[in-house]
């Protein structure tokens, strides 16, 4: 159709932006200067100190060459300088590598090379991790490898010989590297809004984790869907007991901002950390993984209110959401743990979800009953997998991204897994591929078949599970002890989270 | 910088769609599909109905050759046409104009010209209004006119008379026209997130109003930052006191379905419906006007929780809060009033915000005193007004949308409106100009000079008051009488809101 009158008027400086969740933290610092933004211990910064920091980190990371095009990696359990990352490192134009803690050093290793950091922030109670995974990648590299400037973050917790270990190795000290930067950085916002803003790491069906690239446009949407779906006011007081390195935190950094909240850091996560943070900063809302029916029910009796929501990297972190119905109130607490379990509608950033055919493609009818594959469409759904058109092209076939998650679409609407076409275990939020566990199994010795499961676990939601069949000749006769060697065996190859337990 | 891996990730069919906020009603209709989405005395429709109805409006609506590049308008009252109007006619691929109400005929003539509308929805209430400026429109035509399709809209307030009248004039009832669409109609979410959603006309310091072009990527961002900044969670209730039809409701049309919410349409705003509307449905939000100080205070003492926000038809409604801070609470009440009376900080959704200088276009100092030019700059700024280049170039120059409205920076950063450098008066929310009214005093016979000016006003905010002086030979002994005479002058050259009174 022509172009008419009513759509000739073209975007100008004025009234077309990129968008992104950066300019939520100056628009924090500039109406609630003085509000508590980040809480760790007894260290409290402001959103006004919160941006100073940020702008800092950008500044200090441009005088070393990092700039659009860059990845800055981090890892980091939740302490400040990881929030700070998620706008710092951005606001430099760069994106920010959040690497899961729990790791082993040869994933790392293999997550620094592939994304190619140049500088790799630690909290000193990982620098030994970080150390050991240089060390593999020096190794491996044949005598062609640059190592990236390490910044190391020491807080009160620290102790002081690590640190002096640590820049004795010439490592930065983070506060250091902040103070090299300049409070007033004109920091550059985004040019376009597909520019990428974040890369995590997932663990998929295969030994190479995929690089989950995400772009500053969803990071925004997403942003502004959290605080409806959750019922987020302004100035919410947000509990980090989801790992900001996990999918980034479900985009949180970034909404806190937009609703100039507080941010509660936790280095560990006891239950003695959550209830004290609870009563003395009077959380209003905490995260974490999918808990099994019967912690739902003791924290509902405990005055939680549960909202149970659905999705993966790919999608910014959840991007379903199992919407409470009022007409659920008065159904007995069974059926309302059976409705409330199911994956649900989509977020309200999502245009489509819907669970589709493996066989032809086409959505499945809304029974309850026939298993389909579910997949998402929209504008939280990753740019794609960081140099991977392989994997690119299968999961973006058809115009669809594909989970890989196998469900059923309820008469209600309400989708619901039933299974996974990938062969993914999920322990406490977190991917643990069974093939991969499978592999490594096969390189023991005694081993001649190796079947890896997920197990229910009262505490984790998953577990790995590992079945095995013996080599002949393999002395059976202390099957227990054989068990215990094969566990043994595993944690030298893998993050303890993945070793399979009796 | 050249492209490097980190960014070479294209959209594609999965990953990037036009944002809308049509996508919300579909969404409400899926997860709330019998949640009570409009109440309108006895009627009441559900999500789902709504979506029908909306998806029956666009079908019917594309049976008569609308579509992308169309303008369809709508003279109606806070009915439920008008907010399915919202959804329904976009879902066309056409933009809604709304037309004020309170408009005359040779005025709403002007609108339906200028924005060629060949389709017009009309309230029963407003049916002669509407043809007497379908007569003028005729007049001027030179018998060169095509009338526009008139849909009538009939509520059970509507006198059987007026319904038959407009019948035998040509109108169909909108009923009768939702039931020729289809309501599973496959309507097309726009290709482009920039192609427009909205049209409404503004009235400006010159004699033709201009016609402010809005959309859907603006509408959407803007539907998502109401929630956040008048703190609306999911299932809101939220009652029509603003007219729709005014900067198309500030967007709350949109924000309703996103938040799944529950719209209470009044036909009129009387002090007994709004009364009765709160009790009844436990109404959760409304807007209106900014009211003068002394309203304020009656409010907050009946316990209402007031937000003052500010912005124009050009910024999608508001786009500025005065957003309240913890530690005014314990200020004294002139104070707090006197702070909460500022136009205050951006939107979450509006990038940038400032005063600058009508003399050098820089920002002026947060001194409280050196008065600039408020300018907005971001993504819920209008695409520019229609057929009037003139007036882009003008309110567009050096990347600033310019607001014409004069103000200073606080030493907190809040904005505050000192004054205007365009002669609008604003009462009851509604623009009028000064010069349009001083053109038509001086059209009558015994006016010599005229000035119009904005007069503090205890209901309307502000309402016109002019000064004139009489002509030579101008029988001066009763001035009442003249006074009189040319108030009843007034009363028909312009919408009886805009006459001067005494």
């Amino acid at each position: 159709m022509e172009m008419r009158d009513i759509d000739d008027l073209p975007k100008n400086a004025a009234n077309y932006m990129a968008l992104t969740p950066l300019w939520f933290l100056e628009r924090a610092a500039t109406v609630h200067p003085t509000r508590k933004a980040v809480i760790h211990g007894s260290r409290t910064y402001t959103w006004l100190q919160t941006y100073q920091r940020c702008r800092r980190l950008a500044s200090a990371l441009s005088k070393r060459s990092i700039g659009v095009g860059s990845s800055v990696a981090i890892i980091a359990p939740n302490v400040p300088a990881l929030y700070e990352a998620h706008f710092g490192i951005p606001m430099s134009g760069a994106v920010v590598n959040t690497i899961n803690i729990r790791l082993n050093a040869s994933t790392i290793a293999f997550l620094l090379g592939h994304s190619q950091s140049t500088i790799v922030i630690v909290d000193q109670e990982f620098f030994n991790l970080a150390e050991d995974a240089l060390r593999i990648m020096k190794e491996k590299s044949q005598g062609n490898f640059t190592p990236p400037l390490v910044i190391v973050i020491a807080d009160e917790s620290c102790n002081p010989k690590t640190l002096k270990y640590a820049l004795g190795q010439g490592a930065i000290e983070y506060e250091k590297f902040l103070e090299s930067g300049d409070p007033d950085f004109a920091w550059k916002p985004p040019q376009d809004e597909w520019q990428s803003i974040a890369l995590g790491y997932t663990s998929g069906t295969t030994a190479s984790p995929k690089g989950v690239v995400l772009h500053h446009r969803g990071a925004y949407l997403m942003a502004l869907s959290n605080p409806i779906i959750w019922e987020m006011n302004e100035g919410a007081v947000y509990l980090w007991t989801l790992p900001m390195f996990h999918c980034n935190g479900w985009c949180f950094p970034w909404t806190l901002a937009a609703v100039c909240g507080t941010n509660i850091c936790l280095r560990q996560v006891t239950a003695k950390g959550v209830y004290s943070a609870i009563a003395k900063y009077r959380v209003t809302h905490f995260s974490g993984a999918a808990p099994p029916p019967s912690v739902l029910a003791g924290m509902s009796q405990k005055g939680f209110r549960v909202t149970h929501t659905y999705g993966l990297s790919e999608t910014y972190g959840p991007s379903t959401v199992c919407a409470w119905k009022p007409e659920w109130d008065s159904l007995p607490p069974e059926t309302q743990a059976r409705l409330n379990a199911r994956q649900g509608v989509r977020y309200v950033g999502l245009e489509c979800l819907d669970v589709i055919s493996t066989q032809t493609g086409q959505p499945v009818p809304a029974d309850g009953k026939t298993i389909g594959e579910i997949v998402f469409r929209g504008n939280i759904v990753m740019k794609g997998y960081l140099k991977n058109p392989k994997a690119n092209e299968e999961t973006f076939a058809n115009g669809w991204f594909h989970s890989g998650d196998l469900g059923v679409k309820n008469p209600d609407g309400y989708i619901e897994i039933k299974d996974r076409s990938k062969d993914i275990i999920i322990s406490g939020g977190e991917n643990i591929s069974s093939v991969e566990v499978e592999n490594s199994l096969y390189l023991h010795p005694a081993v001649m078949e190796a079947s890896v499961v997920a197990r229910a676990d009262e505490r984790w939601g998953e577990s790995p599970c590992a079945f095995v069949t013996w080599k002949p000749g393999v002395d059976k006769s202390d099957e227990q002890r054989l068990a215990e060697d094969i566990m043994k065996f595993c944690r030298s190859k893998m993050p303890a989270y993945w070793v399979p337990n009796q």
